[in-house]
């Protein structure tokens, strides 16, 4: 699978888990809803500094948030 | 510590342990040289496309990757 799209999921499925909207994520993560919203869609090749953002906003070290592949 | 610094330790890390030169890495990603230059000095902010090109060449999961995490 593209990794833009498995990265897409598992941003989803750890907001998910975490209960939180995106608007809480953005926010949390201190980037913008429509942003999130493209990552969540597979749309966006995302930068090693953006991943830290979610991955703290999303509670996870890196390494468990790329549990996945 | 930054994370584009402990990226680049990491890609270098796991590039000695192949014992392989920044050039046959770039070879083997299909990136530039240079570019893994800087990667390894953390003076990128690398993207998921180019970490998943580099954690491909050196053989490691992404979850492997940031195993330093």
């Amino acid at each position: 699978m593209d990794v833009k799209i498995s990265v897409g999921k598992r941003v989803r499925e750890l907001r998910n888990k975490l209960g939180i909207s995106q608007e809480e994520l953005a926010d949390w993560a201190n980037l913008d809803r429509t942003y999130i919203t493209s990552v969540e869609c597979g749309k966006r090749n995302i930068s090693i500094v953006n991943i830290e953002k979610l991955t703290t906003a999303l509670k996870v070290s890196l390494k468990e948030f790329f549990d996945f592949s």
